[in-house]
């Protein structure tokens, strides 16, 4: 169980590219194929091993039963599973897009016999193409794994040790539990830069002139391309919504209390408090557990490490090591 | 017209220490007083000329036609200018208070016959008291001075040399448009950290683990001193709540956007070109404009340049330097 199985990427944009050569530097044999011939054209002359269509690196994956890493944007991701489908449909399958709830949703309907395992390196998204990839991306990122009740043990076992092989940690999560935190930590933040910039905006030149650290701070991330921001806030709509009604409300509570009472303490303090619990649980202490993947509960085990902030940073055979707090 | 006053310091924290030491630096005659004995008997002993109360500094400022300091938190200024409005009840003066409309109209009530011009060095406000305190404070950053159009050009020509003085660059600004621009890129910034802050720890300890870049960044100034915040939200209650509805609008528009048709790109676009607004203001050439303070249009003139995000840098005799794009 969990040998290193032999990868198939999908994609050789900044994610796909960067895994092809963190793959191939760990020792695994790896091949690509993507539709972009600029991605495909730069990947073959830097050495790699590239294949001419998306098709042939797919028989290539049937036959050897290789782990098969859909690594393009969302809205790519049916055309591609259709593919799988029609040339490697009980294949072993991983992706790299940054929601998971409507990747799962595409595969139960367009690739339904796939040994699917989610994934998502929360690794840096402000470039793009073979050209900004780099081996080391993934090194001391997070990388979510979906992990479900229904999840193929010896699939999730290889994504985890595809994760740990580039540098990353793994942190375990279901599909749902994912969307909402990347809504809440990565999505809403984003809708809120923009929101403040164009407020502060709508200030004037007087206003611009006086912004100092508070308002840089909080507008920095609205420079990001705003295509790439649209696609990852648009992919996670439900989850973001939810986020987006909490801070909907926080904030009308805020107005509230100042238009009645004059008041913020409660907004404030309740900030305060929160940024608080993130710099506390950064510095918190760990204790290491181990899983071992073959038990039963060792799924529960899993996401429950992913719940309490830990990270799964080793795999030796079929026994996780895990650092929690 | 516009020689070096005598300067009278009420109030020995971080910004009216800082003052103390940063006019004394540049040769003025300035002395201070504090209800604070810790930062008295601090002040005192670093060799500066410190009153023994607020009255004793009061009938001295009276004395020598000195230009007084209110260099106090909000909550303060009332019991300062009924001894402002006691002892020296023509006096010049000017405050460091955050905000402007409120002091403007507590001046208007308590202390009518004094000669009044607000304002506002905005530098750091996350470490208080006389030892927190350096000369240097003011170097470079804004000092917004409000001008107004029965402002008395003598003590507004005082003013900004003082704010010269330190190392500031001045600029003018009513008391409303300082108030309004605050409240848009000081204070909304803050209300939205703690929005922020909270939506994301309500996500548990798997969405700060998962929080990066953009969530540090717009949650930082969740981590300042919740009273301070406060005082300083608080104390701008109006425009902070013109703020406060400008982002609700824009953020439940991007709520109905996501929820209709599952589109941002208006949000994320307007965000987008509002930060690139900021960060080409920032880099816009400049022009030097003079401005006689003792013609006709000199107020209009300087709240121009506020209002164009531009700066005053120098004063000679009466005729003001500025800079602006």
């Amino acid at each position: 169980m969990v040998p290193v199985p032999d990868l198939c990427v999908l994609g050789l944009g900044l994610i796909g590219g960067s895994l092809l050569r963190a793959a191939s530097a760990a020792g695994w044999t790896v091949w690509g194929a993507t539709a972009s011939a600029e991605d495909a054209v730069a990947a073959a002359k830097d050495g790699y091993d590239v294949l001419a269509d998306v098709d042939q690196a797919l028989e290539r994956a049937a036959q050897t039963d290789a782990l098969i890493v859909l690594a393009a944007p969302l809205p790519a991701i049916d055309g591609l599973l259709r593919k799988v489908a029609a040339i490697a449909p009980t294949a072993k399958l991983t992706d790299v897009v940054s929601v998971k709830g409507p990747v799962e949703a595409a595969v139960t309907r367009l690739a339904p016999n796939t040994r699917y395992v989610g994934g998502h390196p929360m690794a840096g998204t402000s470039a793009s193409g073979w050209v900004a990839g780099k081996a080391d991306l993934f090194k001391n990122a997070a990388w979510v794994v979906a992990v479900e009740d229904e999840t193929d043990i010896d699939v999730l076992g290889e994504v985890i040790g595809l994760a740990l092989a580039t540098g990353a940690h793994v942190v375990p999560a279901s599909a749902a539990e994912h969307d909402s935190a990347v809504g809440r930590i990565s999505h809403l933040p984003h809708i809120l830069a923009a929101v403040l910039a164009t407020v502060g905006a709508d200030g004037g030149p007087l206003a611009l002139a006086l912004a100092a650290g508070s308002f840089t701070d909080g507008t920095r991330v609205a420079g990001t391309r705003p295509e790439l921001v649209q696609a990852m806030c648009e992919g996670n709509r439900s989850a973001l919504l939810d986020a987006v009604d909490d801070a909907l409300g926080r904030l009308g509570a805020a107005r509230g209390s100042l238009a009645s009472t004059g008041g913020l303490a409660k907004t404030i303090e309740a900030g305060h408090a929160a940024k608080r619990a993130l710099d506390e649980q950064k510095a918190a202490e760990r204790t290491d557990v181990t899983i071992d993947l073959s038990s039963s509960g060792a799924l529960e085990a899993l996401r429950a490490v992913g719940a309490r902030g830990g990270q799964v940073v080793g795999l030796d055979g079929v026994t996780v090591r895990a650092r929690t707090s």
